[in-house]
């Protein structure tokens, strides 16, 4: 299966010793090409780089609407390049910021922290309506792993999954990197014109850093729920771009960092 | 107490709602000067910043032994000023590698793929008698999460430990992302001059990716073990570097990806 990779190793049981075959996620780099220059390279699992590259473009502020992206197409393995609109503004400047991004790391390459927080619309309150029961929510983090193939057999896979307040998925993609996944996620829904998600819940399998937040309110999402503990630079980006915050969503509890509006007590 | 911050949150408990103060895993900006120029910004948890600066540039290849370090001297908040020996070659070439460093990532800012493996002395097959038992081995993980204060109060906060092989500590250090937690860890022994590290084992709480084995390398360890899966990467660079790396250290299991003649059998 793409993405996963396969090995002998030794295990060590309760009982012994063991020679099995073992699979691991695949780590490979992504190189991310626009007009013949090469603006990235993030570490990541194979599959799905189209949407990877739409993502991370939508994350840096490069790319706001379909119509700014024109073609992805595979240059060769590794290697995506990206057309842009003619009426995209990119000039080598910020191409500077971008360098090697691991698959831990959405945010690297920075070259000082003015660039770290993008400008992205704040959500707007006065037109606000999303809401989520707290069953829906609960069940939120069950969803999300069912859909997990990878994670089971490794547990080396992150996963990000985009619900509707329903509860129904409208995207789910897995990545050895949290930020990946999330950008898979994203780029699918800008890649099908769905900007902006205002209806919708980013569900993410790990720690929701400061940057998942942000990916987030680039897609115009209004409520990220993680199953680990976010960071203080999470929390407070998530209250001051109006975005609720679940953390630690372990049925039965959940806790609530920032905005609780959004959750509609059953 | 350092590194963690509280707010009020509310929390979904199986029987309602309750507000609560919690705490979590501080975030940061550490912004590091070589030379008066800011060469990397890492987000990290506040405490041990000399130790992570020298871990990150032993990590880097920047700097090879205690006396190519002259100084680091906190210059004011988030800010860190190291002076190198006079005869270290640092060329602003390689400061464009850097930009800024996110607290789950280690590798970034570099411009291309032939940066990202540094070149370190490789382990000395022949000159090599570590060995490590299996009993010492699994009971390491419960030495690591016993020293971590801050982990069981956030469930953030990540770390790493330098044991010898009869499994008592040299150092152990917590941090938001796991590499600054090696970082620190690798940089408090080599401020103290104990380098190379070729009779200890390195133990961190999460996935080993490719960067931590190869921070492990730049230090001179020649074990890795740790609680979660690895990546395709790591096993390779691992099986390449001539070192052991294990997974999924989970007493009484754990697997061994690779170099398992360092492993002795009960």
């Amino acid at each position: 299966m793409e993405g996963i990779g396969a090995g002998s190793i030794i295990r060590r049981t309760n009982e012994g010793h063991e020679c099995v075959t073992d699979e691991v996620a695949i780590e490979e780099p992504l190189e991310i090409r626009i007009r013949s220059r090469a603006v990235a390279t993030t570490m990541r699992t194979p599959g799905h780089d189209e949407e990877l590259a739409a993502g991370f473009l939508l994350s840096e502020a490069i790319i706001q609407t379909r119509a700014d992206l024109r073609t992805l197409s595979v240059a060769k393995e590794n290697v995506i390049t990206v057309e842009l609109a003619a009426t995209v503004e990119f000039s080598p400047a910020p191409v500077e910021r971008f360098g090697t991004i691991t698959s831990s790391c959405g945010l690297c390459g920075k070259s000082s922290i003015e660039f770290i927080r993008q400008q992205f619309p704040l959500i707007d309150f006065s037109n606000d309506p999303t809401r989520i029961g707290e069953s829906i929510l609960l069940s939120l983090s069950d969803r999300l792993r069912n859909a997990q193939g990878n994670f089971a057999r490794t547990g080396g896979i992150h996963a990000a999954g985009i619900f509707d307040t329903n509860g129904d998925p409208l995207v789910i993609r897995e990545d050895i990197g949290r930020h990946n996944a999330v950008d898979k996620a994203i780029g699918r829904a800008f890649l099908d014109s769905l900007l902006p998600l205002n209806r919708h819940v980013l569900v993410v399998s790990g720690r929701p850093s400061f940057e998942i937040v942000q990916k987030a309110l680039a897609a115009g999402i209004p409520i990220v729920a993680a199953v680990s503990a976010p960071s203080s630079l999470a929390i407070n980006f998530a209250r001051e771009c109006g975005q609720t915050l679940i953390g630690f969503l372990r049925p039965p509890t959940f806790n609530v960092y920032s905005h609780i509006e959004r959750v509609a007590f059953d």
